[in-house]
């Protein structure tokens, strides 16, 4: 019987929480206007912006990852705009559902669910926009819904060509997990949210704003009040928020960012590069399929596509038995995949529980030998010792 | 010198925290999708109604108080939608900006800053609309920013009778503090924040909606993804959220819904009202002028208006000294008044030592004499005795 309180989350977000962390998050709250919060904001603003190798504006908002990219769509565009939206999974499709609320035109580029999205789709629309009519490009960079991981780097690079076109990318399993420089890669409009790489519980999203979009937010006519980051921006100025902000989760990020400067970028994205590795090729040696492309994993999550047995089954006796939560496949693909998060305060020791807990789990079934489960122990090892 | 970290929130919110609710909060967060999850949203959500005193549904945002209030107005009307906004202050005011962003067509009905609504502005504006042209009216119950309660139960009947129009309502700093019987007023939408009579740090707030309210949403046309409170309800339906919560604050809820099961309606609103009782007369005693019309003060929060000495500068004197926070006023009141919130987690220990705290510095300032403090004491512990 599994242990309440013992749970070790091996989902995509909510990810686990560093005790110092958990302990920040408790404490009395302060006033948001005073001088100590104000003081509070500042230090974190200066290392959110660390966190994304940026001297772009970084924006704290209280809500969703969903709320932070609403918030960068509906603040830089107007009505009838033209927009590039790249969809190959539940993300994806999710932005393409908020274009349309707000009367977008959409040109949608999309991939197969667990494909990548491809590069030179972006390149051909874009070239061939000659009178630039295209506002912005809006994509996923980790497909959350699938674990794979879109190619960015070359996909920001066809955007900074058309010159006129704002990226807008959800980095919301991407920052914190893997390389992400916004002012290298000149990414306009980056959202991510707190229960991800960041080590926080969720609650607090953020969006990182260049100048090019803040100027497209001059002539952007959406309406919008709670999620219109001008006012976030403004109060900014002052190290402060237009509204009451969760001051808790604030307190709990100063920690976490903290912690993460103290790993430092590199180590930070060579963990994650490693035990993507060492989930992925342990699952192989279960006969254990990939969802994703194995050329385009996420560093924060794998999906895994298991034939005769129910997903869904599977993670609850993993969650019963051994106290592990691993996610299951949204909409279409609820029972038939289940994903491994391996984001933000995941350790070695959590990654060889992970796939000791799923092999155990399959010798069970009789799905795979005593001797797959040593050797997917053993090269998992194989990758850990890398680092 | 004050001592950090024992600091006591005298502000209007976010208000003090008991411990129980910390601790609730340091928890290591669960999966948003779990059984255990969707478990503490029935119960939370059985637990709001209750303290709403409702059969509505009650939804759970994460974000201010304002994206309450924004996500009902959007969630229900549409552009060009002829609405009543009552501004006697700040958040009245906020209102009225937030229905022209979403270009509605505003009958605004005033009053001066620390004075009430007056009721019969509202009877006569909607008996006058024969054409039943007004589809809602919007309002701030207790007003924050000045102290101020609206007279919301004659209000509401007159919305009442005009049969057509919606209430939204902004009761941030009433709900928990005194009576709001949303059914028996037949309040339409109804919204509040965490960090006030909730006892619980900011980041969740709340909605309450009635079945007029979600027949209108039907054909609401204004653009809205995060804030729309139909995804919301479609998620109640299986105890879930259409975007991730945070968790974290949701198991904060729980205890705090308990503890205030605990203590009962009744109690909790005489609490409050003795509170502002003893401060409101213990102010006067101490040559405290009132900036609220007496017959009209908020049980949550006192508005002071001192002459001769800087709100701002004695605000700090009371911070530094008996590491007490008081808020300041807003905009143009700035500097001119303090207020003294006792809302939430507050008892007679917080009241009597705020007041000792404001006597003693004028006192020093030679402002009054050490007579006239023990009298603002003695007149506070006559209020506090009634319960």
């Amino acid at each position: 019987m599994a242990i309440q309180q013992k749970l070790s989350l091996m989902i995509p977000g909510p990810t686990p929480v560093p005790e110092k962390v958990l302990e920040a998050l408790g404490r009395h709250p302060i006033g948001h206007r005073s001088k100590d919060f104000q003081d509070l904001v500042e230090i974190t603003t200066k290392n959110l912006k660390w966190l994304h190798q940026t001297e772009n504006d970084v924006l704290t908002i209280t809500g969703s990852g969903t709320s932070a990219m609403e918030a960068g769509i509906i603040s830089t565009l107007s009505k009838g705009d033209k927009v590039i939206c790249g969809e190959n999974g539940k993300f994806g499709q999710r932005w393409v559902k908020v274009a349309e609320e707000f009367g977008l035109e959409i040109i949608k580029i999309d991939a197969e669910w667990g494909t990548p999205l491809d590069p030179e789709s972006f390149r051909a629309v874009l070239e061939k926009d000659y009178k630039k009519e295209i506002k912005a490009v809006i994509l996923t960079h980790s497909e959350t819904s699938t674990g794979v991981i879109n190619d960015l780097k070359t996909i920001s690079s066809h955007i900074r060509n058309h010159k006129k076109a704002l990226s807008i990318i959800d980095c919301v399993t991407s920052i914190g997990a893997c390389n992400v420089p916004v002012d290298e890669w000149e990414l306009d409009i980056v959202a991510s949210g707190s229960q991800k790489g960041y080590m926080i519980p969720p609650g607090l999203s953020f969006v990182s704003m260049s100048k090019k979009a803040w100027k497209a937010s001059e002539d952007s006519n959406l309406p919008k009040f709670y999620l219109n980051l001008k006012s976030y921006k403004k109060s900014l100025s002052n190290n402060s928020n237009p509204y009451t902000p969760a001051v808790n989760l604030v307190f709990a990020l100063d920690e976490a960012l903290k912690m993460m400067q103290d790993e430092g970028l590199d180590s930070i994205f060579k963990r994650h590069e490693k035990h993507k590795l060492a989930v992925s090729a342990a699952a192989k040696t279960l006969n254990l399929k990939l969802f994703a492309d194995e050329k385009h994993l996420s560093p924060s999550v794998t999906a895994i596509k298991i034939e005769d047995i129910d997903a869904e089954k599977f993670r609850k006796t993993i969650k019963n038995k051994y106290d592990i939560l691993l996610a299951g496949g949204q909409d279409h693909l609820k029972g038939k995949i289940f994903r491994i998060g391996h984001l933000g305060y995941v350790n070695d020791r959590d990654i060889i529980s992970v796939i000791a807990a799923i092999g155990n789990t399959l010798v069970e079934q009789d799905k795979v030998s005593t001797e797959q489960v040593g050797e997917a122990l053993k090269i998992a090892l194989f990758h850990l010792k890398v680092s």
